[in-house]
């Protein structure tokens, strides 16, 4: 009998969920009901981390609350910053990222139960040190000293605050916020879905954000971001935008980075969104070198796309490229600055996996000898 | 559309794979076409691994260059130890083990590439240091100083060399590598599969295996026979066994630990391998306890089972928890000790998965609300 094979898991749905659908022929993102535009013009981190994890959104006293118990949760055990200090400088952040998730689990007393209390709990806790812990290993591998943070500000701002040790303006605080709204949550893409897979042996959530932590740090996922800006930077100017474009077009598989997208057959909303924060950060900063470079490439993609009858449009990365580097951001900070609000989107996965679980044992289909007869190794 | 939703990914095929085959209904598993039995009798773990990385036994002289190569990788660096100090001394072991190989990777410059050659050289670092930093965490949470490796030793003998600082005997090196055999490698359960779906975003190694050593932790996985020792250590006696087993199977779900598998529906080959290494292991040390309790459990699971015209056998988690107890390991660490010997699977997995890989994207069936207008705060 022929198995039918699902590589990359095409089509197969594993469950159902209240979290976010994504609408992939009508270009819409919607997180438990409200559509990510709206969130984008209106709601703030927290907000939208508290609707993920709850049925809707806060009342002004719920947000206190849960802005009381974030702050509460801040700070970060040193042990974490002196496993920082015993890493080079020049590895791939997401390492020291992953390891800092690995290592609060080994510092947490409590961490195995999975009941909802103690998910909630962790989760709260790892909402909250993500962005500490995140700016502390881009300080100490600087060689500066981590900053403390402050409990009197939000999470977008408190992680502006902690890697430059400045209060920041107004205007960059609410851009890092509209980009922490609009990477929250994705579905069941690659990182939320090995949460939910490695929760399904029902082992500790540290284990499981440990393990979307290492999916997310890949170059076809969390990592496209960074190659976005990566080829802005080697193209340098404009004028330059076209000839690298009809060059990556040119190569076997003809991919540019920060285009296409799985599921969205129409532009991404959220790259949408960022096109338009981006354009005003270009105005308000007089840098925009970076956000013209991405106007040529999505010009330069769109001739080219509907010469072979395609539709390749931007997707999150492209812009967020552009938009992080105008706030100042170094460029492999990219995906753990992801993850600072990802994390949201994972816990409120985790919540749904332990709550209905049942773990994961996919098959494959064995395609090697049988029957072979062990023979003594000099026999060999 | 109703869709069909796979939980568990239960009968969902995701690849072919020439590594391991597992025939349920005739309790058969073979590595690469060799018979588990073949190999527990005849194979070194080294033996073992080395067929599972390539497509054949090793020739003496691959077999001593693959040695020569471990032995080269056995010392772990220093971070790693530093970071196990400053854990508390009485959380799961596993947090230890997964923070291990994120640290590793954190300190390996070359982590990133993810062509073969690069693969092997880590993945032959990975299986000589799981061992060492694996006994050297349980010595530094007694309060005792690691065991350096030593280069002429097997991986089996130096892990009981480094766990208890005198050179193991040959009765007990042998029953350590019979167990490493056998869990070796088990096809896509689920600490491979999130391996392979964290490797599909073509992320690092280490964040594969990191992702497995957390999926393997949970108690429907590898944490499974320390729940066997716990529940025997419990009994006490072979006269308690009776009354407790009645007891689980009156409760709701009825389960016992130790017994049934998703996938074999007679008994697991490497059960009936271990219970004959476990009486051997009794009649030797003169330490039959554990053994009775574990041969009156199984007489009255099959009684019980029988009664319900059901075949509910023992797996490879119900001998293996006796096993390692009269070996004189500590009950927490029996999952550290599988992963010590997975490490080896989990490669291969991650050979075949880089090689020829797609992302891993399934779909969730979104069941939540639509259209939600977004209020202000203060009208909610």
């Amino acid at each position: 009998m022929e198995q039918t094979i699902y590589r990359g898991l095409d089509g197969v749905h594993i469950d159902t969920t209240t979290i976010s659908r994504i609408d992939g022929q009508r270009g819409e993102l919607i997180y438990r009901g409200y559509d990510i535009r709206q969130l984008a013009d209106k709601a703030s981190f927290e907000e939208v981390a508290y609707l993920l994890w709850h049925d809707d959104l806060p009342t002004r006293q719920e947000l206190d609350a849960f802005h009381h118990d974030l702050a509460a949760n801040f700070p970060v055990p040193e042990p974490v910053f002196d496993a920082f200090r015993s890493m080079p400088s020049d590895v791939h952040p997401m390492h020291a990222i992953r390891t800092a998730v690995s290592l609060l689990g080994a510092l947490d007393h409590e961490a195995e139960a999975v009941d909802d209390a103690n998910v909630h709990r962790i989760g709260l806790k790892l909402l909250a040190q993500f962005a500490t812990f995140t700016a502390a290993y881009q300080r100490i591998r600087s060689g500066k000293e981590p900053v403390a943070p402050d409990p009197a500000l939000s999470v977008a701002a408190n992680f502006l605050y902690m890697l430059n040790g400045e209060r920041p303006t107004p205007a960059a605080t609410r851009v890092m916020d509209v980009a922490l709204v609009l990477h929250a949550e994705h579905g069941s893409n690659a990182s939320a879905f090995v949460a939910r897979a490695t929760a399904s042996t029902l082992t500790d959530v540290y284990s499981a954000v440990a393990a979307a932590v290492g999916a997310l740090k890949g170059p076809l996922h969390g990592g496209a971001n960074v190659g976005v800006m990566q080829a802005l930077e080697r193209i340098g100017s404009t004028a330059g935008v076209e000839p690298y474009v009809l060059e990556m077009l040119d190569k076997p598989g003809g991919r540019v980075m920060g285009f296409g997208h799985r599921v969205y057959k129409v532009m991404d909303p959220r790259a949408i969104i960022l096109k338009d924060v981006a354009h005003h950060l270009a105005e308000e900063s007089g840098d925009s070198k970076w956000f013209e470079m991405s106007l040529e490439m999505e010009r330069v993609m769109d001739r080219e796309m509907e010469k072979k009858g395609k539709q390749v449009k931007p997707n999150v990365d492209f812009f967020s490229a552009s938009v992080y580097r105008m706030l100042g951001l170094p460029r492999d900070m990219y995906t753990p600055i992801f993850a600072v609000s990802r994390i949201s989107g994972w816990m409120a996965h985790l919540y749904e996996q332990y709550a209905n679980n049942r773990i994961m044992r996919p098959r494959l289909v064995y395609d090697g000898p049988t029957g072979l007869i062990f023979k003594p190794i000099e026999q060999r």
